[in-house]
């Protein structure tokens, strides 16, 4: 079953706000096994808006639209709609109801054209929103279903969620299930090579590579007559990928982040870590703080931007500092042996690099980083040349560091010197 | 001059990510007075894509896409929109030499399918891209403009700032010029109140408001024959908003950032800074730090998650924390205090609140943070109630605390019993 999306509003065209709502709903509809493939923003313009939506209903089997119910004249969508379901426009007596007493709790006067937003197209399934005045409408009409949602997303995402997810559960006739390998350590390309004769070969299930920040993740998509039977022939695949990319590939849960992979780690090996960062300036302790929890595990963080504080904080000696440099191996590793020395913790990993877009020499230009990660007694250190500007160095630093921190509590594990 | 825009990507139609370069790129051309009437989102399908760029070249002026530029089989962006303009791929050879020297910098090795990215559209203009390894295209045909970008946002950003805008701005008629007042510590609602007879009044210049974490900003953008009159229409509309909103106001220059302001006022003022974090863990200083040169106010960060981070290296007194528990404003104020006497630094902002999705109570909900600035002697601390998810509610933490270290400065700037 094919679905599309049509988003309405002039904003959008502006650039003024982010479609966050296209996201959200596409992401809703992949996981009812929907097949998206267009997705549309329009202004409040009823001839353009018309145009596009009965090319949407003569090629997708749902069209779903959000914004433009408002009550101000340039709101069109529904007498738009209506117009090309061939419907009047009638008043529903509880959407009047409730527009009445939602403004009346707001504190809000009653304008006339307000009610224009109890107006539906005749013989329509009305979607009444608890979170505003614009209610929501489902049309079905010959195997054409089209849905209507307010544009703000606190009443287009529980309208969904409770009144149409379950309406489109109800019409899908194949199961259509995924799972994600994410892979960390290897690039897009590295990564595609490495499963050219699988992605060639693929019918059902499907393998599709999606390029993160220093992560790649590969999502395998099966269709079938049962739930059951989509993820029976996924699990091959799945087994397949990991024998390839063995420690590369840190989850299989499309919600779990590489941060709670290797929050989860450290917590299964009941290690305490530090974080101690020059040039990612707080970012990396950033991400392991976005993780609910990390307080177990997660000691102390340090920003230590300026080669005092790295000295101060970290117990960085001066004559390293001044022998090799801030960014340096030398330097990278004393920062993860003093930080974790300093937090008491079991852990650290460092960050030491030139972000640009100043700094940078011919023999340290700017993308330098240098990573070092000790654990346990045993330190790792790499060294990274990124491209990009100040911010993207930054971000790859920050995603390496996390890797090479999950590097080095697998080798632990691995380890005969130490018990855990 | 009309523009569309088609993003592709089957991560966008399966709401992996949010379509932020939609909302660049319309930000971008509608300040270079160009009209969008449509913006499409499609996947990596060739045929889905050619019947989309058929329609759009037909209607548009200019046609932008981006995304499907990678070395991947399934990249077929290129390749479509050459079919739809009936042009030949050839290989360039400085896109061929820029791929080979950009991986060799990665220290990634160079697979046959990285080849692919240098076939370009027989007599294009190729837009060479210094941030990866996708060049741009940008080819005109009997005045229909068809520009490829690449999908990443660092690097689709700095080369539509870079090569696409000054060629698109050539093709305009009149002079479109905008200045952008940005505003930090007040709504959008409550922003747009206070000058809404003005927006009511707009026609040349107007004045567009936009919504960001914790900042608005009013976009004032004037069309004349001239730029210098453009400019000279832009001034007093400047002046009155600068009168309206007064302190609120940190910028007129579209490029400058919330921490770039704070950071050139920090060093007018020859003041030192230090953070202390706790549900942020690490994302304030990563702000600060996104200022390059940060190093000469930039004293130290701390990321004190746990109770005992906040006891051992900011000094908060284990009273406060049990008495107050550690999200309070007691607790936020000791954070600072402590912190800017750790650090040795003149000031210090602090932190502290309950990010969820676990931990909140009646007394304190989810999305509760407090926020405490120390600066030469004097505190000032606010309570904030966030709604959103952890990511959101971190995200406003930070743009409160740049706003509220921003608020001690200028009361520092005002104050008798110091000198400065």
């Amino acid at each position: 079953m094919t679905v599309e999306l049509i988003c309405v509003g002039t904003e959008l065209l502006l650039g003024n706000i982010v479609n966050t709502n296209a996201a959200f709903l596409a992401e809703k509809c992949a996981q009812l096994g929907l097949s998206m493939y267009y997705q549309s923003v329009v202004g409040d313009n009823p001839g353009r808006l018309e145009g596009l939506l009965r090319e949407a209903v003569g090629r997708s089997d749902v069209v779903l639209l959000s914004g433009g119910l408002g009550p101000t004249e340039d709101d069109l969508t529904k007498e738009t709609a209506a117009k090309v379901m061939g419907k009047p426009l009638v008043e529903d007596a509880r959407a009047r109801a409730e527009i009445e007493r939602t403004l009346a709790k707001l504190g809000r006067d009653i304008t006339e054209n307000n009610w224009k937003q109890a107006l539906v197209p005749e013989g329509c399934k009305v979607l009444y929103n608890p979170n505003g005045t614009a209610p929501g409408i489902l049309m079905e009409e010959e195997g054409t279903c089209v849905i209507l949602l307010p544009g703000p997303p606190n009443e287009l995402i529980p309208m969904f969620e409770d009144q149409v997810a379950p309406y489109l559960e109800k019409k899908q006739p194949q199961a259509i299930r995924s799972k994600m390998v994410k892979l960390c350590g290897i690039g897009e390309s590295a990564a595609e090579t490495r499963i050219l004769d699988l992605i060639d070969a693929q019918k059902n299930p499907t393998i599709a590579p999606y390029a993160k920040t220093g992560e790649v993740h590969l999502r395998i998509t099966a269709r079938a007559e049962e739930e059951s039977r989509a993820y029976e022939m996924i699990r091959p695949v799945e087994e397949e990928l990991r024998r390839r990319f063995g420690d590369l590939a840190y989850t299989d849960d499309p919600n779990v982040t590489l941060e709670q992979a290797v929050v989860e780690m450290l917590k299964a090996h009941g290690l305490t870590v530090a974080t101690a960062e020059s040039c990612t300036g707080g970012l990396l302790a950033g991400r392991l703080v976005n993780v609910p929890g990390v307080s177990d595990c997660f000691k102390e963080g340090y920003v230590t931007y300026s080669n005092q504080a790295k000295e101060k904080l970290l117990g960085v000696s001066a004559e390293s500092l001044k022998e090799h440099g801030a960014v340096s191996p030398q330097v990278a590793e004393e920062m993860a042996v003093g930080g974790a020395k300093a937090a008491g913790a079991d852990a650290c990993v460092a960050v030491t690099g030139i972000a640009g877009p100043d700094g940078g020499t011919a023999e340290k230009p700017v993308g330098l980083v240098y990573l070092s990660c000790f654990c346990k007694g045993k330190v790792l250190t790499v060294k990274k040349q990124y491209t990009g500007n100040r911010g993207k160095v930054r971000e790859y630093a920050v995603a390496s560091a996390l890797t090479l921190l999950r590097k080095a509590i697998l080798e632990y594990g691995r380890r005969t010197d130490v018990e855990w």
